[in-house]
């Protein structure tokens, strides 16, 4: 198999439980040479421990991990142009990183694995930064892709509750864009990166929420109830969380009452 | 840890390919006495083989599996009243056949387990029987959930695509669902049980499709490009694999071209 091509593992490794990774994932994980790691500050050391936890636990082999420096990103909320701008702005200074990382720390024939949190179709830009390399043509590569347990499953299956309602749609929105995505028909709405506590627009009643932060984690915390009653609770608990840990990760669901 | 109370496991097992079982998913299999296995006619050999080999590779020691025909189901496409109506039916019986099995099939303080494909969250009715179940309170157990790979993310795995484009929302739908829920905003929209190609709404331009039968197993089909390019291929596609298998799970995502 190995012609000297370099090949790329881009593999999801859920959203915190190390039990989630699938047998797909260490099979990839165990037949890697390099792991690329790009750091984010905030998010640095329950993700680096759980990435090494894992490493030490499934991947007994030789292998490297090489770390890079995730490229500064502007998170000024401003128009939506301007989010999408910065945000296009920073995978391409990511794809430089990267498209380094592939050239010089890969010798031909080996494997490199970039870990993704959570599932790597969901809200990541892992697979969009190996496209723009690929279609820059600089190195040749090839990839593929592990599927993983998302953070939106896990914030389910710790809630004990299904993400629709029978024959209803979902939708799946971005903090910033949640007033624009709720209220077009009667679908159930889960909510990601979301900084400023937008549920609170749903506080008039008539709505269910389904809230975890650091799912899947020993510091998991879940609350629900109508939105009116556990608003509050929400906003002490990620206050909290935030001054203890100096970050947060929170999704949750919206489900019209009376259904619920 | 047994105290005498009865447990309930509900297991997502992924979506077709036995690599995709989590290690969390093992573990909960391998500490389960009673496997409950309600069968679908349509989708029976090829879903039976798969929780075949999987009790066969990973769950060594002493277990039983209890095998319920699945109650039929009500497939006329009426109104949506009519769609939800015969679901929530089927439910009751469903929850009524699961009840004697948690009360006959297993002693106190044993575990059993329902294993469910892909992920246990997305369009399927087993948490809401067992919430049924233990709001008759016919029968004391206790339940939890071991979240899964979905098939929407084995699709966007196998496509190596993302679910979302930078900062926009998703959707995800049953097929007759679609014409509402497509063109409320700039959101990508994946599409669930259809059993009617009802993608062909979108032939008209401007719109790209990712889609994918029997993800992860064997038989797996993708095709993607332009809905007016392939719509006739997926529909010979689809043809023929009916005509093989009997019965036929596709997804797929549409994605409005020029981002794609
Ligand atoms: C950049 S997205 C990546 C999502 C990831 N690919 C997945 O499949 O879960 C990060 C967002 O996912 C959600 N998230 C990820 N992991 C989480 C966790 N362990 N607990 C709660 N939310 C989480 C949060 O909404 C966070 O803002
Ligand atoms: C009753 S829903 C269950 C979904 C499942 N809980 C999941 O997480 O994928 C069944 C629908 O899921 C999709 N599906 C499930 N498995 C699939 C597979 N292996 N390939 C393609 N589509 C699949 C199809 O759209 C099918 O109509």
């Amino acid at each position: 198999m190995s012609d000297g091509t370099k090949h790329i593992a881009v593999i999801g490794i859920g959203s915190g439980d190390p039990d989630q990774l699938t047998l797909g994932a260490v099979k990839a994980m165990r037949s890697t040479d390099v792991f690329f790691v790009l750091e984010k500050g905030e998010e640095k050391s329950s993700l680096t421990r759980l990435r090494r936890t894992m490493l030490a636990e499934h991947v007994p082999g030789p292998h490297r991990v090489v770390e890079a420096e995730d490229p500064w990103r502007d998170r000024a909320q401003g128009s939506r142009g301007g989010y999408a701008d910065a945000v296009h702005d920073w995978r391409r200074r990511r794809a430089d990183i990267c498209e380094r990382l592939i050239r010089e720390e890969l010798a031909p024939g080996q494997r490199g694995a970039f870990l993704v949190w959570g599932d790597p179709s969901l809200y990541d830009s892992t697979l969009a930064v190996l496209e723009e390399i690929t279609a820059r043509g600089n190195v040749t590569f090839t990839y593929d892709v592990v599927p993983g347990v998302s953070s939106v499953s896990t914030l389910a299956a710790r809630h004990r509750v299904g993400l629709n309602r029978v024959g209803r749609p979902i939708h799946i929105t971005p903090g910033r864009r949640l007033a624009e995505t709720v209220g077009n028909d009667d679908g159930d709405v889960i909510v990601m990166l979301d900084a400023h506590e937008s549920f609170r627009q749903f506080a008039g009643g008539g709505t269910w929420i389904y809230w975890g932060a650091y799912l899947g984690t020993p510091d998991e915390i879940l609350i629900s109830g109508p939105v009116e009653e556990v608003a509050e609770d929400i906003r002490r608990a990620r206050a909290a969380a935030r001054a203890e840990h100096g970050w947060i990760m929170d999704t949750y669901l919206l489900r019209p009452c009376g259904d619920a």
